[in-house]
């Protein structure tokens, strides 16, 4: 089965599962920009961002058997979330594994969701000795965050949408921003856009000093951060691109983008005030792109992935304050 | 033609310029409020609020040669924005006449939107005075608020469109929960429902203290607030209903629920956190019914609109604080 045929097979799996956000716009972003924007809120998605889809392509698509006996993720973040509905909703067990100092809230959203979570001492244990045990004693299938095909055509479904919905409206050539971390939700849309809209091109977004991706692009071959934390960004603070997704990310993407955290928090503060979406800081990347790097940007319309909104209210207060 | 053939006839009009907003959940809204709740985002909706469907409505049935001399509204707030995007959008002139101690933020944000806003001193001059002058100098025409029927019509669209997702889901039987000043938007609502899912029912929802629908429910008659101001639900403090909605509300709306500025806030914060969208607190009110009012409600699963999101900032960040 070719990559395309997995999206498309994700999305038949997904149909009535997935929600099917919409594409937003705004005549106050359109002046900010430049230029025509469209904004895909993947905040709306189930657990709040497009994770949901990756984890659903990959549970459904499990052979009944293994999936029975419950999957695995490793995560304190919105993979953990999507991974902990998709489970539940097929009726399985799932077991994720996060540091004990993971926020308590992230905790008991895991839980509230039907997961259960093992905590690991960040310091003394290794999350994978923990996770392989556990695979190991009860036949759970590990579900990884973005380096795996079938996580990537699940995320590849929001670019079949979104090459719908442009075709839908006239727009045949394009650029396509995409917050982007380890490259699951990049690659995918970049392979089903290369099958149904090949007018658009889509472009990773990432914070300034944890711009992995872009760099990788530029040479031609992967390299990685410096740090993996100290940025607002945490969604999307991954090493490196993967594997599996720099390959497809280098064939298809075009030029990386990255912006500050306080563009990153300015386009929070837009998309409350002209959108009225929430998005956390790692999914306003490629909308503070679309904002602030104009001029790296072609065409006189822009599509703009807000790909996740589970963002602390103290922090999205205070980015309140960044209304320019 | 019948309300419901007008309801109809504005959806075509509407159709490919007004979004069709999803029905969005969570388990966690679930879980406070007893039962299965369904959100009707319409503050995702262009302008930031339904308003802007029913004033398209009204100005896409006039005859080319009266609108092309233009509209007029008196607003300050949500009708305002919706008609200066629903006229420029039309290519015609809109005048909104808005009161000088308006917020600045809003006379800016609907001169954006393409509208000429008069200004008028509250202590000393008439709205209406100085629109109908206008009115009668360029031949505009008036586009109200919510006691006309091609609004109703345009806000009635919600309602078919509730209708319809409410079939997709196999729901045959709820209350369906709205913000109500005017009663534009639930009156076209409950004629909607009325036609094409019977077995819905609309229900006003109004702050306490400012519940003039409720009572004139209870009593069968028009009766009216004692106070027009002094609460943060400001979009929907009218002084009464109106004299064509109200005998619709009357033939066709269960009971009235009110709720606290309290429970607005809490219902403010819980969308956002689990929502990921923008309600200002008028728009709340029907959210803060489902939680907080779950005695007062029939059936297992309840519909409710989020009719706005055109809040304040520093509003927005109180109401975070209020996350339960």
């Amino acid at each position: 089965m070719s990559s395309l045929e997995m999206i498309e097979a994700a999305a038949g799996r997904l149909k009535g599962h997935a929600r099917r956000t919409p594409l937003l716009d705004s005549p106050f972003l359109d002046e900010l920009a430049g230029r025509r924007v469209l904004v895909k809120p993947e905040c709306l998605q189930h657990t709040g961002s497009f994770k949901f889809r990756g984890a659903w392509s990959a549970i459904s698509a499990l052979d009944p058997d293994t999936r029975k006996r419950g999957v695995i993720a490793y995560s304190s973040g919105n993979h953990a979330q999507g991974v902990a509905l998709a489970a539940s909703k097929h009726g399985i067990a799932s077991v994720i594994v996060m540091p004990s100092d993971a926020p308590q809230l992230k905790i008991d959203n895991t839980r509230a969701l039907g997961a259960e979570v093992v905590l690991y001492d960040r310091a003394t244990e290794s999350r994978e000795e923990i996770g392989a045990a556990l695979a190991a004693e009860r036949g759970l299938t590990l579900i990884k965050p973005y380096d795996e095909p079938l996580v990537i055509a699940g995320q590849g479904t929001v670019g079949l949408e979104i090459a719908e919905q442009a075709k839908e409206l006239g727009i045949e050539k394009a650029d396509v921003l995409v917050p982007c971390g380890g490259g699951g939700l990049t690659s995918g849309i970049a392979l089903a856009l290369e099958g149904h809209a090949p007018g658009l091109r889509a472009r990773p977004c990432e914070p300034e000093g944890f711009d992995d991706t872009k760099r990788s692009l530029l040479s031609g071959r992967i390299v990685s951060n410096t740090e993996t934390s100290g940025n607002i960004c945490d969604a999307i603070l991954t090493p490196q691109p993967g594997e599996i997704t720099f390959p497809i990310l280098k064939r298809l993407c075009g030029p990386g983008l990255s912006v500050s955290e306080g563009e990153a928090l300015q386009a929070m503060a837009l998309a409350f005030l002209r959108l009225k979406i929430v998005i956390e800081p790692g999914g306003a990347v490629a909308l503070a792109s679309a904002l602030f790097r104009r001029d790296e940007i072609e065409g006189d319309t822009v599509i703009v992935v807000a790909s996740g909104g589970n963002v602390d209210p103290e922090l999205f207060a205070g980015a309140l304050k960044h209304i320019p």
